[in-house]
């Protein structure tokens, strides 16, 4: 699919705007969804005159993470292109990770006569294991040539990534946990699955045992336990297949992350939806691509707040204004993936999606809503069509055969 | 697919019936597309008791050229048979292909001490680049074995065919075009990509000698440059697949062409939508399967007149009786892309469809319009679904497994 694209990619001067609010498809709670039951008098303007419909992002009865979420609505095939626990993890801390790294999820934990006492570690405080990992990454910044770079998370927790001097081939990466999940048992030991898994599986068994030298001393935190080990994905560059110079706008760390991973621009930008408009505002010029990530939606689904999340589908709506006075040639509003309120988590159900410019039908919806989008003009369709459609919006896809 | 299909296939004496509206689909101005503006109360008294839909000839955001829009009808993949330049051009030139063919499309040019001076020969008057392509035709007629057939074209332009005595091995047509894109540059060597090109690569050089001998002494068509060199496709038959004997009726060589590619039966019609259909009542009883082309809309979509692509919609509506008349089975009115006036070139809009049969649902539309048929039974799909819809509709399909 990337090379069929790239060979129909032309030059354009248009622009390409993604709203992913996170999370937005949700269910009924007394017969409204939070869309349904949201006052959003912008959205539903710009629903009357868009394309609308709704889109999954792996198959029917597929709940995505947040990885797949994104991966799909940027055109990867989000069954292909998998991110790793031990990545996802990195990046989430702000970790910069290069094609050569490899990444894992570490706990800190306590060990006595060689078994684990506690696979946490007491839950030790953040602030404390803090400074442990900073003197780890004192001590211990290369192992036979390769880099160690540590990154502290909260409590226990922490991200450890190995950056070798050159490209690793595929499934060198493929070690098992060395989390026994129980406690009483003695940790497990560092276990290739694949013969080139080999060299990797050497250097971290190197890691851990230097780790446990240097804890010896910690009353609590005195060993690691090591889970999610994953190569990071030789992914094609968003920008190179697209043609499109593409920017992130993320205030969380994972997402920024992510579009990196695929070469997009992400700096650190704080602050709230507003911040991120600001942001925007200051960039539009230099950009062809814009990616506008709103966090906030998902975390009240998560919560189970459906009222919370009504709400700050509200907040967008009003902020709407702003990103259409900017003009985008090609403007999407959709999100990741559904998390209703009443389920408390991510969910399967289609995502409500957007899409406006001058070569659209309109007409076919009166709200932005998942009852609405079922009306439009682009039915319910796998995410991964949503770039092509945008760039094919912003006249940037040549005719495919004479 | 077609090895599925052709396993399902029963006899039967039903007749099939196709009229595609070259680039019927469109995108509004004010508010109303081609369609929705039209006066068209023969096709909307048919979307009202027909199976309506939208069907998308590649994929989402792609925007087909007619060589894939007409094989995603037909039900061949159109990623799968993509069928060269070379071969299109050669066939709109009215030249019948075999699967031994590598066609060409050629450029008179000038040279002078070596390099390309002028890569059209001043566009050399149509009237005049006939005359030279015949005295050319008369001199070369054969190299090594293979055939050399010329057809002249508008202007500088002709296609060479090159007929080989046996099956040639896929790849044998990657050959680099010798059209250096520049003037004052010298004509690129002809340089196979593959193994398998090394023989078709060896008669175009001596190709390209003698064609450079024969032209020495005239003042400007010197020299000519080789664009899209490419294999016929070894693709299936479309009577032997669907066990259907089919007439194609268009006045355009091309699309006459792009039948007989696939072993439709295409004499020469001339004249206009009128003729087209006084030429299907005297064929009907000889056929199974009948395709209909209608020219005109797609030109107007072009040209971006709004208005003229509507009357020549309301114009077919006018003729439709006439075929309805004949009773087919089944009766499809579709386009093998959309060619909204307002872009003025074919764009990637799903098309609009209608399928009637006795045995449909109905009742869904009110009218044959983009919006409408978004409301019909077959909602938005591939076109190569359309001939197996078809085909069962025709009682011409068995039941898959017991």
């Amino acid at each position: 699919m990337h090379s069929f694209l790239k060979d129909l990619i032309q030059k354009n001067t248009t622009k390409i705007f993604f709203a992913v609010l996170d999370g937005v498809g949700g269910v009924p709670l007394n017969g409204r969804t939070e869309l349904e039951a949201a006052r959003t008098p912008n959205l539903d303007q710009l629903a009357r005159t868009s394309a609308c419909g709704l889109h999954v992002p792996v198959a029917m009865g597929i709940t995505p993470g947040s990885g797949p979420g994104h991966l799909a609505l940027f055109g990867y095939e989000p069954v292909e292109w998998q991110i790793g626990r031990g990545v996802l993890e990195a990046l989430g801390l702000d970790l910069e990770l290069k094609k050569t790294d490899v990444a894992i999820r570490v706990n800190y934990a306590t060990r006595e006569h060689g078994v684990i006492k506690d696979r946490r570690a007491g839950r030790i405080p953040t602030h404390e294991s803090r400074k442990i990992t900073g003197r780890l990454q004192e001590k211990i910044q290369e192992i036979d040539g390769v880099r160690v770079i540590l990154a502290p998370g909260m409590e226990h927790r922490f991200a450890a990534v190995l950056r070798f001097p050159d490209p690793l081939p595929a499934g060198s990466a493929a070690i098992k946990d060395t989390d026994p999940q129980k406690e009483g048992k003695e940790p497990i030991p560092v276990t290739p699955l694949t013969a080139e898994a080999a060299r990797v599986a050497g250097v971290i068994e190197k890691f851990i045992d230097r780790v446990a030298d240097a804890l010896r001393d910690e009353p609590v935190a005195n060993y690691i336990l090591l889970r999610g080990i994953a190569q990071v994905p030789d992914i094609p560059n968003f920008g190179d297949t697209y043609g499109l110079k593409a920017l992130c706008i993320a205030v969380y760390p994972m997402y920024r992350g992510l579009a990196r991973l695929i070469g997009m621009d992400a700096p650190t930008v704080q602050g709230d939806v507003g911040d991120e408009i600001d942001f925007l505002k200051k960039s539009f010029d230099a950009y062809d691509f814009f990616f506008l990530h709103v966090k906030k939606i998902d975390s009240y689904g998560e919560d189970g707040n459906f009222e919370g999340k009504s709400s700050k589908i509200e907040e967008f709506d009003a902020l709407l204004p702003e990103i259409m006075g900017l003009n985008p040639d090609v403007l999407v509003i959709t999100g990741d993936h559904s998390t209703p309120a009443v389920l408390k988590s991510h969910s399967w159900h289609p995502v409500p999606v957007l899409l406006k410019s001058p070569y659209v039908l309109g007409g076919t919806c009166e709200r932005f809503t998942e009852r609405e989008c079922l009306k439009g003009e682009l039915g319910t369709f796998p995410s991964v069509h949503l770039m092509p459609l945008a760039l094919a919006n912003a006249g940037r896809l040549k005719k495919f055969g004479a």
